[in-house]
């Protein structure tokens, strides 16, 4: 196991009703004037931002209201919400939505008190300081609501790329699962989708040594896999529902995936495909995971037959552990599958001859990145191959 | 699953080396002004208190010491160490050692803003204030390092009794394993006995839909049944103490126990016996957690069944769930007794006699206590007895 530092501050308020306790939260990190920061319609029509606006009159907070972040949230978004913070003199951004708003709501906290442009912590600079963000949340997918992490899209030339740092991490996250039930099932299967990627891209790793944390990641998949279809078949079902948004949060705040060597290549490499077609990230990475889990697992085959035996229950096939191996990649394509996920680029709308424009956007040149394995230019335009045709299927 | 708050603001720092932060850290959370709070001399002796004190010189923060806290941690000290504190002025208040260095840090943390007895918060009052704590831990055992409890003994009278409040969970926790590597086999398995006691605790519970948390439950306790052999046959062994201290932060800072009712009966049935005969916590729970087990395994046979197929690999019983049940258990026993813990009431060096008494002194009278299975005295007594003469052995 390696060295780590672990910071995860954000106090989370889970369960049902609890949306109506935002102003309460907000008061209590600090904040006397919100910027409102939401998305479409949906929020609005439920009756969720009237909610939350109550709760927040309640408790004699002022707020300024910020809605249209779109899936794939727009660096243009942010630059508006910026100087709406600044004019309006805000004190504390109040994410209403999913990863999307509240990753735009992020950008926009380290934005403010920024001199220069906010793209900046888009391109590897790490912020000074952010406003305090707060989180209701109404999909279970990206973790954002417990991760100092967020991933913007610049609008121009369409580059998608993530910052992270402790000071974005949500003050306060408040989970209602009731808020998910009436998500249609194609958006809870592409939610629960990235929810397992943020664990596998934990999971395998060159690390030795990391048992607490393999189990954890097994817990949570584990979970998923025992949860997810039940509310593909019944999306009101408020208890499945429950148990995937409390399994978002832990897959991605990082406990289950501390001192140990991480791999965010899938993540990387599905972002081309979400900025360019403007596909569902949960969708993208339903094609590219299990591709990059082809391409990599003769790397180290024992790690892999271990998930097949431990997470997918298969059983370990002694004289050839590649097969066993091989047959949980399957597995977690079947499963997929089973939840109405695309499994190739045909099915995602993705097409095989703008692989070459994917790669060069991709941006590493001659260079390598990823943890797990490291991969060049070449080794990902496999991996896209792979996902228009894949194999172990 | 039921709703919950869940917090858990202290900021880990885990590693070799890392007591060398501890001066930086201080500073980071706030601390000017420090009482260093420590035990016996094994901190003196291995040179770690001396560590500790270069690193707070080295960051410009003044100190004051605190020794001699034991285990079972006393209310005596808890009085001096208020008094110390307000005649010193200090600001923050830095705990080296185990969990009862650390509980006795947050029993002065919360008596030092408080014009009353600070053993009003040990008899059911909340606190409304603290003084930050700060953490370096030598012993995977307690949680405390994560947790925002507290247990304290009344040295008049002997009781033994708990506290909570976020308001003491450690700002930060500095985790080095290496500190772990000199801990003696005994005491070694008494602190993996009460990390696997915490998380059993919370495991046990008749709150339904719960498949997360008891899949994180699980993952400790998977955890401690690997790694915990390997340091009590090499005390040395790094990885393996890495892993065992991650495990006891997650047992007991509640992410594996949210949303379900818990039990914390073995813990407080076993308080009465540390209390009167001064024996290790660790092993008291050894004696006590599998005869509560015992005592109540026929309120839920089936979760009894999923614990010991799921964390003991027992194959299940379709014909007699109860079997699988009852073999379970006798793994846990096993399994203790291969790392050298006590069984049995003889063993512990406790009477039988003095059951009576140690039922008094729990003190519940007429009336039940507990979660999973609600117990009264006569209950109480008979996992005394099953603990003076186990069964399931």
């Amino acid at each position: 196991m390696d060295n780590f530092q672990f910071y995860s501050p954000t106090e989370f308020v889970f369960g049902k009703g609890t949306e109506n306790e935002a102003g309460r939260y907000v008061r209590k990190h600090g904040g006397t004037n919100v910027l409102l920061h939401f998305g479409g319609g949906s929020a609005v029509k439920s009756g969720l931002l009237g909610r939350v606006k109550s709760s927040l009159e309640a408790a004699g907070i002022a707020y300024t209201e910020l809605g249209g972040v779109k899936p794939n949230p727009r660096d243009t978004l942010v630059y508006e919400g910026i100087r709406l913070c600044r004019e309006k003199k805000i004190d504390f951004i109040l994410a209403v939505g999913g990863g999307s708003v509240i990753d735009s709501a992020k950008a926009v906290a380290m934005g403010v008190p920024y001199e220069g442009d906010f793209w900046d912590f888009y391109s590897g600079k790490d912020p000074e300081a952010a406003l305090p963000v707060g989180t209701v949340l109404t999909i279970a997918a990206a973790g954002s609501e417990g991760s100092g992490d967020s991933v913007i899209t610049k609008e121009e030339g369409g580059l998608k790329r993530g910052a992270g740092s402790d000071l974005i991490r949500p003050r306060f996250s408040i989970l209602n699962p009731e808020l998910t039930c009436t998500l249609p099932p194609y958006q809870t299967a592409c939610g629960a989708t990235d929810i397992m990627a943020h664990v596998f891209e934990r999971y395998f790793t060159n690390t030795t040594e990391v048992e607490v944390t393999d189990r954890l990641c097994e817990a949570v998949l584990l979970t998923m896999i025992k949860e997810t279809p039940r509310v593909i078949t019944d999306p009101s079902n408020y208890q499945a529902r429950a148990n995937i948004m409390w399994a978002g949060m832990v897959a991605h705040n990082n406990i289950v995936g501390v001192g140990r060597e991480q791999d965010w290549n899938s993540h990387g490499i599905e972002h081309e495909l979400s900025a360019l077609y403007d596909c569902a990230h949960g969708a993208g990475l339903a094609v590219i995971m299990p591709a990059w889990m082809e391409f990599v697992y003769k790397h180290d085959v024992m790690r892999f037959a271990q998930a097949a035996v431990r997470i997918w229950g298969c059983p370990m096939d002694f004289s050839d552990p590649e097969n066993t191996a091989r047959e949980g990649i399957m597995c977690f394509r079947h499963f997929l599958r089973s939840i109405g996920m695309p499994l190739d680029f045909g099915e995602l709308g993705a097409k095989e001859e703008d692989i070459p424009a994917l790669v060069e956007k991709f941006g590493i040149g001659d260079g390598r990145t990823g943890g797990f394995v490291k991969l060049s230019a070449e080794d990902i335009a496999a991996i896209y191959r792979i996902a228009a045709a894949p194999e172990l299927i």
